[in-house]
């Protein structure tokens, strides 16, 4: 509708151009005429910045100015809109957001640990300021889901908001099942190919997943971003035989994101659950991702795609210039910044049944100790097995009924106690999806 | 951002209080403080309008002025969106739109019979009063797809557009393969509960969810909606012989709409398909729906969720509700109206394999004429199965390689001159997803 006001070229200045700032300048390069045609302007690149300005990377930056710093880029006067494709939390990435928005420069990033760590104070500032902050690109690669939460369900009361939403956990656990490798071969295997952060434990130890939990948390539930209560386990201590033997009573392990308002508080996890196999989520495989949203209205909706990627990712960043170029406005975290209340995070978790992994020793009585120690907590047994063994210990597994983190937290010191456990037992949580 | 300007709050006439219509009215009641803190305006209703002024529907009216018109409703001065939930695509619905766009009245509307025989016309009328007319409600019910498509990957040329999405349909063919019952007693026993339009045809004719894909593909491909030109064929003759030979093969069968641009013109098809029995589509069970986006950077996006019933369809409702709340105004078909360009029907279709089931008389040499017919057409076959028989024909299906559907018809025909066919064969095309 914005054409017949005809408000001239929305200027775009792109603060990072690895595999993401190159995507974004190639969609713009590539459909200069669909973008007008959708968004009522023209979308045109003023400047860039990045490391290394002689790089090659295939695509033509000639047209564009060149700043060697991205807070100067932030600031000057032939860009709309600061396109923050750094990364980082700290440092360059978040002077720049800040200077773009002092500046009076709307803000569009991909930048998912620099929100989940600042995103309330820059939203604040961004909205008194005038202008808006969107983060598409940060969750879920090309998969819309900030626009499907904040928007598409705006009329729900959100119950339940879960995801797979790191794509290279997800391909270690598929690929450790489809061909019986074990987690340290094929965590050297995903080293070697590129899909792991320079800091792997951002991957594998949930941390990546746990910004975007969050973010999604904060639209969902009203809340101010709160990262630092996300409960977080990553999937280093998954085995084989776990993968087996999960598979075995019908589930699948994924690193699984969840985020509920209950009673006793906001929870946020993101931790490996098990989920049944045949559910949406138990057949992901891959790098793919996929969220799951749940409204009192809508019921569950869920969205499944490319979560990483030049072209997904840089689909999701266009998504929010297009919003930008149509005049669309919103809050950063779909209300106003100031009404955004202090989450308080839940003192006790949800109760679930849990898959219970461990060694027993090869003694008269130690099966009934380990059933004790559960009983005494409270926990009843939904399945057991024992497995058959050639050493001095016994592989068994146990699924309970529904309990507490708590209850089971007990359980697990209670067996501890009984002597008759060969290393440490492992919990994972069966997610009800 | 909206509530620095302090609009008041945003006035709507309701028309029309089956399902939806109530089902609006309850979330506006239970979620008023909700909705204000999100879009940054109280929403309220002013006035509604339905048949029966005296029907109980379990929800409070008294506080709403009453019309028993709805066209004098769209034109009071105390509303501020028309919100359309009559149905029908002529007839009051169609003229209480118009009035509304007449005087200077927003619409949301669920109703995608209207749009899909007048979307255009409205469109325009709409735009060039500076309304806007938002349709989320009409395409796969709570499922936020037309956001989606329009706002979430706006940076995409869209490639593809798929979907199940008519849940009648997807019902009676689950239902068929997992209870093994024929098409005519799950028919009757759908249209007990209540599942059937009051027209069968619109559902398993296929013509509802033709009238959705024909919306979605004017998004996609910016073209004006061609209701017309979409090749419905439904699911009437689809035998649970059918379902349970393409199972066995690893295939489901599914009403599946499929839209694409080719060099031969647009494609707009809403047919049964056999789809991978292990893909999303393949494993969508009930009345759930299903959409899939393929587009050029973000490769294909795939969404889920319930396509019917009271509390996803008013949540779809609400969807464009806040949207316009909040300031976002955006053009019917995510371009001006006038700039979208006329559908050329594809002059034929992408080339596919098929499905082909027939019945052969029981004499020598009628395998052989058969194969004869598909080889003259140039078609060969990938896969072939005669099943045993007790009476004087035999089951036979043919999957082939990839041909096209003038191709498939010529050796249709050929087939039926050997006159060694017990009735007519029947092809279902294998779709790629």
């Amino acid at each position: 509708m914005t054409d017949h006001q005809n408000p001239g070229p929305l200027r775009l200045g792109i603060a990072g151009l690895g595999t993401v700032g190159t995507g974004v300048v190639k969609i713009i390069q590539r459909h200069t005429a669909l973008l007008a045609a959708r968004t009522g302007r023209e979308i045109v690149i003023s400047a860039v910045s990045a490391r290394s300005r002689d790089k090659d990377r295939g695509v033509r930056l000639s047209d564009y100015a060149w700043e060697d710093d991205a807070s100067a880029l932030a600031r000057r006067d032939d860009i709309d809109v600061f396109v923050e494709l750094m990364g980082g939390d700290n440092g360059p990435a978040l002077d720049a957001t800040r200077a773009a928005i002092a500046a009076g420069k709307d803000v569009v990033t991909a930048n998912k640990a620099m929100l989940a760590h600042h995103g309330q104070s820059l939203a604040e500032a961004a909205e008194a300021a005038g202008r808006v902050i969107r983060f598409e690109a940060a969750v879920a690669g090309g998969i819309p889901v900030v626009k499907a939460l904040t928007e598409g369900l705006a009329g729900n009361e959100m119950t339940r908001v879960m995801g797979v939403m790191n794509g290279t956990c997800n391909y270690i656990l598929t690929r450790m099942e489809q061909d019986g490798l074990g987690y340290d071969a094929v965590f050297a295997e995903a080293a070697e190919l590129g899909f792991l952060e320079a800091d792997p434990n951002l991957d594998v130890g949930g941390i990546d997943a746990g910004h975007k939990l969050a973010l999604l948390a904060a639209i969902a539930f009203g809340v101010q971003v709160d990262f630092g209560s996300v409960v977080l386990e990553g999937i280093q201590q998954i085995t084989i035989d776990d993968i087996r033997q999960s598979a075995d009573m019908g589930y699948r392990i994924k690193l699984l994101g969840v985020a509920q308002m209950t009673a006793r508080g906001l929870e946020q996890r993101m931790t490996p659950c098990l989920v049944p196999a045949a559910s949406p989520l138990g057949q992901l495989e891959g790098g793919t991702n996929m969220v799951v949203l749940e409204g009192d209205s809508v019921g569950q909706t869920v969205l499944r795609g490319a979560g990483a990627g030049m072209g997904p990712t840089a689909s999701a960043v266009m998504s929010d210039v297009a919003d930008i170029a149509r005049g669309t406005r919103l809050s950063t975290f779909g209300q106003p910044a100031s009404t955004l209340k202090s989450a308080k995070p839940a003192t006790s978790g949800t109760a679930a049944p849990y898959y219970l992994r461990m060694r027993l020793l090869d003694k008269p009585g130690a099966l009934a100790r380990i059933a004790t120690a559960l009983g005494d907590a409270g926990i009843s047994i939904n399945r057991m097995r024992q497995y058959g063994h050639a050493d001095t210990s016994a592989p068994v597994l146990i699924v309970t009924h529904k309990t507490t983190r708590d209850a089971l937290n007990i359980a697990l010191s209670g067996m501890a106690e009984t002597r008759v456990l060969q290393g440490e037992p492992l919990a994972i949580r069966i997610e009800s999806v």
